[in-house]
C-alpha cells in the first residue's frame, strides 16, 4: 500500500470515527457514507500527493478520484500516479455528476471548513443527496508527521537555519529590512527550498511592536531591535524561526527584553523536556507520557512574562504546528484544550510586543519523539550581527 | 471621503442591488440588511486598508468594524484608521456578540464564497439572526482599479519586467531552475517588490509541457525551451508574466511553436485594440466600446491555434483579472460569459503544452483605459538568453 493510499484509509476511518459520534438528521446512517468529498487542497495533497491549485478528491470505501481540471492533467498523472483522474473545469460539478451517476439515496461526509456556504447550499439542492459535515478529521490524521513528512521538515529547517547563520554574517547598518528579507530569501532557495515559507518578517527599531509587520524600505540602524521570522519550504512543508537581534550593542531595557523572551521560551522547551524526556515506556504502555496539554505549555511559558510584569504585551499564544500549513493544529494559546501529542511538530514562540517601544519574539520549531525533545530549527541560541 | 469609506460605500450599494434581485426567505426584506459581514481577507484588506491574517469586517449602513485579534491591534490602527476596531480571538465570536448585542431580529447579508459551511451552520443555529448570502457583491466593485491600485499594479510590472532583463542576461547553460527563479526572486525585492507574486515558475525541457510546474533543480541545457512564469508582490498588489525562451538555437518545432503561441497572443491583443481604442466616444455616450466579452477574446486567441492543429493543448482560458489576488475576476476562456470592462488589468496569456516534449506559454498584462489599450509588463516580445 502506498503511503497515500494509507493516508487515505486513515482519512476514511477518522471520517467514519467522527459521523459516527455526530447526531446527524434521521435520513443519515451515523458513521456510513456513501462517500467523503475532501475540498482541502492541502488535504487533496496529502491524501493523493497532486500539488495543483484546483482539485477536489473522491473518497469511497474502495476507490479515490482526483477531480482536477486539463491545465493540470500531466502533474496529476505524475504526482498521483495511484489514484483515478477525472477532468472538469469546475470540481464541484464534477462531484455532481459523478453522484448524479449513482442509483439510489446518496450520503457524503464533507469538510465544513473547507466547502463554502456557497457550495454548501448548491450541494443541499441536489436530490438524492445528503451531505453530512465533519469537522478536523483529515487534521486528525495529519497532525502526527510520517518520517517523509519529518524529512522535508527537518529539511526545511536545516536550509533555513543554515541561510539565516550565513546572511546575518553579512547584515551591516544601513542594509533595509526590504534587503535582509531579500538576502534570506534568495539564501534559502539557494539552498535548496521551493520558497519562502512566507512573506519574511524583517521589523526593525519600532517596527518590531508589529508581530507580522512586513519588510519595508526601512534601514536598519545601530540601536535597533532587529526581529526576523523566516522560514523555508520543502516539497510543500514548512520551517518557522524567529530571532530578535540587536543592531550594536543593547540598551539596558532591550537586553532585558531579550533575556525575559528567550526565558519564557526555555520554561516552556523545559516543560516539554520533562513531559517527553521518559522515553516511551514499556512497549506495553507506549502512551506514557507522550501527550501534554497545549494550554500547559502556553501558561509555563506565560507565567515568566507575566511575572515580569509584560504579561498584557504577549499578544498571542506559545506556538502552533506545523506541516503543510505554516500555521496548523495544534494550536497552544492560554485557551487551547487538546493535547500535543508525540510526532507534532510544534513552534515555541514567546513575544513581547511594547508600541513605539519595540519588540522580541523568539521561537523554535521543535517535535516530541520516543527519543526526547528535538529542536528542529539550527539558528544559534545566542546570534547578533557580525 | 476616504478611499476606503467609497469603497466600502461601493460595496453596500453593491450588496444592496444584488440583495434586491434575490429571491430571499419571507423573512428578509429584499434590498435591506441590518449590515454586511464581509468575511474574505482580501475584501476586508480593500476596504479598510487592514492586512493581517485573521479578521473580518462589520458594515452597517453607517460604520465599519473591524474584528482582528490582539496580534494586530498595532497593525491595524496604522492601517486601518477610519474603521473601529474590535479583538477577538474568534472572529466569528466576535460577530456573534455583536449581534447578540443589538436588539430584534437581525437581518445580514454575508459572502457565500468566504464563508465556511461550517460558520454558515454555525450562524444559522442563532436566535434572532438571518444571513442572506450573496455571490460577488464586493468582487464587482473591485473589477474596476482606481488610480491607487493602478499604480500598485504598474509598479510592480515594472519591477518585475525589469529584473527579469536583468536576470536573463546572466542566465547560462547549466543554470538549474531553482537557480533562475531564486535569482528572479531576489532581484524582484531588490528592485521594490514585497516579495514575488506567486512561487516562480521555470520549466525546462520537458517540463514545460506541464502549465504549473514548480522550479527544480533541473539544470537549463543547451536546447531546452524554458518557460518562466513570474510576477512581483507590491502592496498586496500583483503583476503577472510569462515567457519562453529557448537555450541555444530554436529546432523548427520550437520556433513553429513560438510563432504561433505569440500570434494567438496577437490576435486577442488586436481584438482588445481594437474593441478599446475608439476611445469613449461622446461625454452622453461614456461606455460605447468600452467593453468585450471575455469568451470573445479567448476565442480570437484559440482560433489561431485550432487552425494550426493544436487545440486541444491549450488546456486554459486566455486569461484571467489580476489585482489583490493573482487569479481574480474577470476570467476568460471559452465558456466564460462576463464581459472586460475599460479600468480591468487582465493577463492575455495562450499556450500549447506537448506531454512529454515541451511547452510554450507568453503572457503580458493588459488594460483597456480610455485612451486605449495598455501593455502594462514591459519584458520584450522577443526575448533571448544571451
Amino acid at each position: 500500500m502506498s503511503r497515500h493510499a494509507l493516508r487515505r484509509t486513515q482519512a476514511w476511518s477518522a471520517a467514519a470515527e467522527q459521523s459516527g459520534l455526530l447526531n446527524g438528521d434521521p435520513g443519515i446512517r451515523s458513521g456510513d457514507a456513501d462517500g467523503f468529498l475532501v475540498t482541502s487542497l492541502t488535504h487533496v495533497r496529502y491524501l493523493t500527493g497532486f500539488s495543483g491549485s484546483n482539485a477536489a478528491l473522491i473518497l469511497t470505501d474502495g476507490a479515490a478520484i482526483l477531480i482536477t481540471d486539463g491545465r493540470y492533467v500531466t502533474q496529476a498523472e505524475v504526482e498521483a500516479p495511484d489514484v483515478e483522474i477525472m477532468l472538469s473545469r469546475n470540481v464541484m460539478a464534477g462531484f455532481v455528476d459523478f453522484v448524479r451517476a449513482q442509483p439510489g439515496r446518496q450520503q457524503w461526509w464533507c469538510e465544513a471548513d473547507h466547502l463554502s456556504a456557497g457550495e454548501w447550499l448548491v450541494l443541499g439542492a441536489e436530490d438524492r443527496l445528503s451531505m453530512l459535515p465533519l469537522k478536523g478529521a483529515v487534521e486528525s490524521v495529519r497532525l502526527i508527521k510520517d518520517d517523509e513528512e519529518m524529512a522535508h521538515i527537518r529539511h526545511a529547517c536545516q536550509i533555513s537555519s543554515t541561510a539565516f547563520m550565513e546572511v546575518i554574517a553579512r547584515v551591516q547598518p544601513g542594509w533595509t529590512e526590504r534587503d535582509l528579507a531579500a538576502a534570506l530569501e534568495f539564501q534559502m532557495r539557494h539552498n535548496g527550498a521551493d520558497g519562502a515559507a512566507f512573506d519574511t518578517i524583517v521589523a526593525a527599531g519600532d517596527h518590531s511592536a508589529q508581530p507580522h509587520h512586513r519588510a519595508t524600505d526601512r534601514p536598519i540602524q545601530l540601536g535597533d531591535l532587529v526581529v526576523v521570522d523566516w522560514g523555508a519550504k520543502v516539497n510543500g512543508y514548512h520551517s518557522d524561526q524567529t530571532r530578535t537581534l540587536v543592531m550594536g550593542a543593547a540598551r539596558d531595557w532591550q537586553h532585558e527584553l531579550l533575556t525575559l523572551v528567550r526565558a519564557s521560551q526555555q520554561r516552556a522547551l523545559t516543560l516539554l523536556e520533562r513531559h517527553f524526556s521518559a522515553g516511551p515506556g514499556p512497549e506495553s504502555f507506549p502512551e506514557v507520557n507522550l501527550s501534554v496539554a497545549t494550554c500547559d505549555v502556553d501558561r509555563a511559558a506565560r507565567q515568566v512574562i507575566v511575572d515580569a510584569g509584560f504579561g498584557e504585551y504577549f499578544v498571542h499564544g506559545i506556538g502552533h504546528g506545523v506541516g503543510l500549513e505554516i500555521h496548523e493544529a495544534p494550536m497552544m494559546g492560554a485557551t487551547s484544550e487538546g493535547m500535543l501529542l508525540c510526532g507534532s511538530p510544534v513552534t515555541v514562540e514567546p513575544g513581547v510586543y511594547l508600541a513605539g517601544q519595540g519588540g522580541v519574539r523568539w521561537e523554535d520549531l521543535v517535535v516530541a519523539t520516543r527519543n526526547g525533545l528535538e529542536t528542529l530549527t539550527q539558528a544559534p541560541q545566542d546570534c547578533a550581527f557580525q
